[in-house]
Formats: structure tokens, C-alpha cells, sequence
């Protein structure tokens, strides 16, 4: 932070590793199994020391960050549940009763909760973590949903956080968030960063009616009226029409690049996330890995746009992280093979005929 | 087995308890987020209750049986490794150091290797389940693959490795195979079944060159001339143009289907297996659970004709288990959703808007 607080600084990125990419898929073909068979697995694996920049593959040790914020722009009516819901959750999720509680343990990560800015004082809830930058953003349809100066610190507490992380041994992080009206800040976000329209980007969320969704477009397409946020400038985007965990999202993975940790990402939310980290640094699209392709339309557009494929399709849409953890648990299988398969000479099988 | 050796009883299937399935899905719903956002992961946990009969989920015991056995086919040169491999391969299962080691591992199942009739005599072989039907099948290209006996005696040690996992508790059974040329037997089989053309479903199977893969067409071609097994007499299509370990998974699929416990498929061959033991009993189909979409061209259209969709598409093309141990992994996320989280009324969530 500068004297002012007003400036970001961003981390420099390395680009990808390309000959411990190669070194890797030279030992990949030199398992016992036809070559390139395991398809997605052995890209996966490449990948993964392409980023780290090396080919002896650690053990996995991931953590999956859920970070949770309020949206003004609920007072507008745009989703099916209460804002109060947002609290409710994140205690939930302090319980471990939530669906991202039980597929971190299933994927054998840690999962860090994170308030980013939710509504109700939540300093009390043991086992979060709090950084709450405000209490819920403005209602962008009337103001900006934050300053510039909560948009870069929203940014700064998600770099601080992939460097604990990294600092803790961490090598695998995964995002994950909660936020209700958190979909219809992301429509604008998305709409803003990739020019298309907010009818294309903007969806069902948590499951509104058709009526509600319309109304949802036409609350985004005013706030961009009002706001008219440069495509050219992230941060004006996150300022006017973000959220402080949309925010903190894109700040981690700009933290985890720059600490050469892959990130893995769930749903629509931390795609528009991914969409700021990328618009403020290019390179951090190389160290994204997609995990699911969510039901939300506007998905699809944000992963094209990045030029990520997601490694299932499971028609879900629920957010938390709950798709990077089941990414996080083919990443596990991806570095297993990598690591404990046997070679065509060990197993002393014979190649392929001639 | 009948006096002569030559009849098969085949179980008698229950259809899926659709009140479980119902039952399921309310409790499903009643999980802190947003009906139905879990997509697949809520099918397939719905599913399992409607397969079992049972609402109350136990925790998984998985198995994986990967069934090896050789083929006088791959005489015609129609694979790229040497009919060796198939030892080789099953010598290095049982050293732990193959693929599907290494996913059984990671999905926390118990693997159990199975030889049905590979050439090398691997009685000294421990850790390896001695089934064997023949030192090979013939060359379906000349002869009969093998005799009517030798189908019916496949499926039924298919059958009793089922009836035998079940009883020592297991609850999700998966299927794999290893086999040089078996893809070449699985065209013959699946072409036979479904009408479709050789050329549609042959594929490259371990990776063969243009030129081998039209000679391999051409072979399958020439055999189904040859034998014109009846679409209509599954028997008569394994006989003619199947495989041991082809044979056995049909029979592996039918005795857990007849106990209640659902079968993860693998890729194409296990597909060919699938479609012979829905063509000897239709009700098989609904205890069925597709794992992922092989590269092999042949695999959709046997999905398309059981009316399975896969879990994921990896781009994977190898055959053991693997495929279906990945699936493991998210049926273990699935039934831990189902178990695990917290219902709106236990974590005191507010539910939708009215």
C-alpha cells in the first residue's frame, strides 16, 4: 500500500515452465500404459510442474478458501433467499454442515473461511477469519458498490492470504465463495470485463423465477448505464459493480501465481474473479485451472474468454467450492499417477510393436 | 451350471425401488443449498438409495475387479502392442504398479485381479484370482472365439465373483479389463448387438496407425460375415466374436445387479460387457452407472444405446478400471453429501423466499 493507500502493487509472474512441462510428459510416456491415454489426467500433471517449474511432484497439499461478503444490491430483490442467509451459511460452514465442509475433507483439504464483508458482526464465530472490509457493499443500482479504496484492499487481503498459504506449505489453493446477490454482481462484473451482454451473462443463481430473472438483467443493465466502468480498468470494475470477496478471490489468485501455486477455481463467481486477476495481470491465466462447468450461462463465456476448459460437467451450481474440490480430487489422482506408476523398464513391460 | 454344462440360469432382477429414490431426493432437498444444485452428485446419491432399496447410505466398500484374458484375434496384427503385454500388464497389477493401482488406491477400493484366460499360464501368479477359461480365446477371423460352453462358464465366474463380493460386503462394484486385441473383439460385439457398422465403432484402441486401424475393420468385418451372430442371442455373440474377460464382466454386471449393488462401467469394453448383460436381461440396465466417455469412438454409441450418460469425459482411452475408479471417487463425494451436511432446519438456515 502507498502513503495514500489509493495504489496496488502487483506481483511479477513468471511465465509457465515449458521445459518442466516437457520433462514431465516424457516421464508420462514412459509409464506403463499407451501414451497420452490418460487424457485430461496427463495434461493435468504436466501442468502442474509447468507451473511450479518442478518435476519431482510433492505430495498434495491443498486448502480451499471460501470467502464470504453482502451485496447492497439485494435490496433490489434479485435472488430467491434473504440476505440473512449469508451469515446463516458461514456459521453453517463454521459447523461443517455445508456441502463445501464435506468435499474439502473428501478432497483432503483444508478449508479457510474468510469474511470478506458480510452484513452481521461476525468477530465472535471462532474458525473465521476476519477481514471484513465493510459490512456489505452499497447498492450499486444507486452508488458504487465500493470505494477504490476498499476495492485494492479487497484485492491486498487475498494476496496476503496465498502468501500465508504458500508460507504454510501450501501447493495446491482452490476458491470458493458465499454471498447472497452474489451472482447478480458477478453478471456485472462479467458484462463490464468481456462486452457481453448482461441478458447472456446473467442467470438463475440460487434459483429465481423467470420474472426475477428479467428484473435481475434490467437492475445490471441500469448499474452499467450508471456507472459505464472502463473494460480497460479492473479495478473501476470491482469499485462500482463488485464485491468485497470477488475482490479478495482475484487478489488470491495473483498472490498464489506469484508464489507459482496453481489455483483452482468453482463457479461463475470466481470466474468473474479470474476475469479482474487476469485484467489486471495476463499472465495469471496460466496458473487457473477450471474445475467444473457450472448451470449459470454466463460460465461458459467467462471460462471461453479465458480459454479454460472445465474438467467435469456435473450440472451444479452451488458455489462455496464445492466444484474445485472435486477438481481438487482429480488433481490428487493426476499427481498419483505422476508420481507412483511404474515405467514400461521397471515393470519391464514391452513397448509398443515397431 | 445344467447337467450338460450348456444352459445358464440367470438371476432374477428386481426393478429399482422408486419410493427410495423419492425418499432420497427429500432428503436431498432438505440440505442446506438450493434444491437440486448439486446436479449429478444428487442423481447419483438418489440413485444408489433406488439400486439398494435402502435410505440410509452406508459407507462405500468399493471394489474394483479387472478381469484379464488374451485373444487369437490379435493373430491378424490388429493391435499396436504384442499379445504379451496382456501378462506383462496383469504381473504388473499385481506388483501395484499400473494405472489402475494407483486410481484403486486413490479411491479407496480394493482391487481384485482376475484371469480369465490369458495365454501365459499365471498360476504361480499371487494375488491373482485363477479363473481361467482357456490359454486365450481362438481367431474369430478362422473359428469361433470360443465354445457355447466357455460363454456360459465366463459369465457364470462373473456372476459368483459377484455373489462372493457381496457377501464379503461390498456395496459398489466396478469393472475393467486388460486384454491386447479386446477392442477389436468389443467392435465385433457391440457391432453385432447394435446394429451399428464396423467402422463406426472400431476404434484405435491402444493407438494403431491409420493403415491398421481400416485392416482392423475389415477383420471385424470379415468375422461377423463369417458368423452372423444373431442381434438377438447374446450367447451366440459372445461365442462367436467375445472374449473370457468380456464374458465375465457381462456376468459381473448381472450377479450385483441380482444383489442389489450398483456396477461402475469403465470405458468400451466394459460397454460391449454392459450390452450383452442388458441383452440377457433388460432390468441389468438400470443398476448401471457410466463412468466416463472414452476416446474410443465406439464407447458413445454404446452409452447412446443403454441410455447412460457418463459422469466425466477426460479424454481418457485405457481401459483397467481407471475410468471407473475416478467415478468411485465422485460417488464417494456423492453419498458423503448425502450423509454429511446439515439439513436448513438442523443449521438453522432460512429457506427460499416465499
Amino acid at each position: 500500500m502507498n502513503e495514500a493507500g489509493m495504489d496496488l502493487t502487483l506481483p511479477a509472474l513468471r511465465p509457465l515452465d515449458e521445459d518442466a512441462r516437457l520433462q514431465a510428459q516424457a516421464r508420462l510416456d514412459s509409464l506403463t500404459k499407451p501414451v497420452g491415454s490418460l487424457g485430461r489426467l496427463e495434461e493435468i500433471a504436466a501442468r502442474y510442474c509447468a507451473i511450479t517449474g518442478n518435476v519431482s511432484v510433492p505430495s498434495l497439499d491443498a486448502v480451499v478458501f471460501t470467502l464470504a461478503a453482502d451485496h447492497g444490491v439485494t435490496a433490489e430483490e434479485v435472488s430467491a433467499y434473504p440476505q440473512s442467509v449469508t451469515a446463516q451459511m458461514v456459521k453453517n460452514f463454521v459447523h461443517g454442515g455445508a456441502a463445501v465442509n464435506v468435499l474439502a475433507r473428501h478432497a483432503e483439504a483444508s478449508l479457510r473461511l474468510v469474511d470478506m464483508g458480510v452484513v452481521e458482526d461476525l468477530s465472535a464465530c471462532a474458525g473465521l477469519l476476519d477481514h471484513k472490509i465493510a459490512y456489505g457493499t452499497k447498492n450499486f443500482l444507486r452508488e458504487p458498490a465500493m470505494s477504490r479504496e476498499q476495492a485494492l484492499q479487497s484485492i491486498r487481503v487475498g494476496m496476503d492470504l496465498a502468501n500465508a498459504a504458500y508460507a504454510d506449505g501450501k501447493n495446491l489453493i482452490a476458491v470458493g465463495e458465499m454471498g447472497i446477490g452474489n451472482t447478480t454482481s458477478s453478471a456485472a462484473v462479467v458484462s463490464a470485463l468481456t462486452g457481453q451482454s448482461v441478458e447472456k451473462v446473467a442467470g438463475r443463481g440460487t434459483g429465481v423465477d423467470d420474472q426475477t430473472l428479467k428484473h435481475k438483467v434490467s437492475v445490471v443493465e441500469q448499474a452499467l448505464e450508471l456507472h459505464r466502468p472502463s473494460s480497460s480498468d479492473a479495478i473501476e470494475v470491482l469499485t462500482t459493480v463488485g464485491g468485497f470477496e470477488i475482490g479478495g478471490m482475484a487478489g488470491l489468485m495473483l498472490g498464489a501465481a506469484a508464489c507459482r501455486v496453481p489455483v483452482v477455481l468453482d463457479g461463475f463467481i470466481t470466474g468473474a474473479s479470474a476475469l479482474l486477476a487476469v485484467a489486471l495481470e495476463p499472465r495469471c491465466r496460466d496458473y487457473l485451472i477450471a474445475s467444473h462447468l457450472s448451470r449459470e450461462p454466463g460460465h461458459r463465456i467467462v471460462l471461453d474468454h479465458l480459454g479454460l476448459e472445465p474438467l467435469v460437467n456435473l450440472r451444479m451450481r452451488l458455489g462455496e467450492g464445492t466444484g474445485a474440490c472435486l477438481a481438487v480430487t482429480l488433481i490428487h489422482a493426476a499427481l498419483k499417477i505422476y508420481r507412483e506408476m511404474a515405467t514400461f523398464e521397471e515393470a519391464r513391460v514391452s513397448g509398443a510393436l515397431p
